[in-house]
């Protein structure tokens, strides 16, 4: 086993950062790594914000469902989807950008996710650790109203970051047969092998809050994914310049 | 520098690839590992469909633009988010799955790329090469009848991976200062910035095509972003139940 599927087994998410903060040569090197990441017909359509205010923290801590460790962790990222700076190049060579497209919202969330999962495993490789947090899309419009995110940009999560001040278990994923197909998307066999994999996430809960949270992978999703979740995206990502045409 | 950082310093599209198959240990590592990649609130909203039959690689390659690598990669991996699992397990434990969410498509989308690019590195860190095919969304409803892929999941893109038969130059990348922020988006001090890496990326095309491609950054971009790029995908996608509520 290398160093990179080393570090990528050892993922698990950081929520308790030591009083330590990450300098800036780290912060560079990092974000550096990892625009190294492909990108799509090389449009880049990303930035990061990163958040040093702390007053602008406290509300996203806040927005994102009182998150405390994006308040308290050394290094806060927030990742834009940007069509504005293509936008730009644009005007600047006397071009008119189409707009409002599935297909660049595609593009362009997926941009700046690419640079993201790249963003942490260059960070973990430091020693650092993190977290996602979708959590700053309950509320969108002010994160945007925050940190100035114009037209044709949207946030799409932020990580918190830091040298770690815990040590949680890697949480199991679920069997390769599952997520791995061949030729073909199909449901067979998924069953038995999510039913042995309930078990284990089940085992996992128990260990790690000592038998008080019993739940298992599919009981966790279907919880979630049975309630609605941030409806109001679309009108947000309308307003933004996101038609979805 | 460590080996993370240097692995994806060292990225550039592998399109060549030697004659020499990837075993199988090496598919179910890279994937493995790949799949250590943070998830939405653990949901795992992916599938990956390897494809080994050379009819549907032909047919692949064709539709994503006549991309022959498609065809002749050792290994191919068709990248989907997948909402059709959470619903399986809705209905094994009697719950109705919420549908046609921008938010889940979002959930969704994400997740497919944050696995995709682990996937990508931990394969690179092996001595692999590839690159992602988002040329599959040029006729996305053909690629999930070829590969029956259900209601609730789409192919994001694909990739080819193999052993690299070509050593192409790393592509700079924009400025940190350009997709580095502080506190708040801001366009200020870009145009300088990317006045400067037009000019890289235009000695870049040069050198690289012997002085015959003449092209920058915001020229490319500028052009590419001018057009209409695959205005089907909105239907497509309705059609696959990502309404887009």
């Amino acid at each position: 086993m290398n160093d990179v599927i080393r570090t990528m087994m050892a993922h698990r998410s950081i929520r308790k950062f030591q009083d330590r903060p990450v300098m800036e040569e780290t912060v560079g090197d990092t974000v550096a790594a990892a625009q190294c990441a492909s990108t799509s017909n090389f449009v880049q359509a990303y930035t990061i914000i990163r958040v040093t205010d702390q007053e602008k923290r406290r509300v996203l801590a806040e927005l994102a469902g009182n998150q405390t460790w994006v308040e308290e962790c050394p290094l806060f990222l927030v990742f834009c989807a940007d069509l504005n700076r293509l936008d730009r190049a644009c005007t600047k060579l006397g071009k008119e950008m189409v707009r409002g497209y599935t297909e660049q919202f595609i593009v362009a969330t997926v941009d700046a996710a690419l640079i993201a999962q790249n963003t942490m495993l260059a960070a973990e490789s430091m020693g650092l650790g993190g977290v996602y947090i979708g959590g700053i899309r309950n509320d969108p419009q002010t994160v945007c109203d925050l940190l100035h995110i114009p037209d044709g940009v949207y946030p799409v999560f932020g990580m918190c970051l830091g040298y770690p001040d815990h040590d949680p278990e890697v949480k199991p994923r679920l069997p390769l047969g599952v997520v791995l197909k061949e030729d073909g998307y199909t449901g067979d066999g998924d069953e038995a092998l999510i039913g042995i994999y309930d078990d284990v996430t089940s085992d996992y809960y128990k260990r790690r809050t000592s038998n008080k949270k019993d739940d298992s992978w599919s009981q966790q999703v279907s919880e979630l994914v049975s309630r609605v979740s941030r409806p109001h995206m679309r009108a947000f990502l309308r307003g933004k310049g996101f038609a979805m045409k």
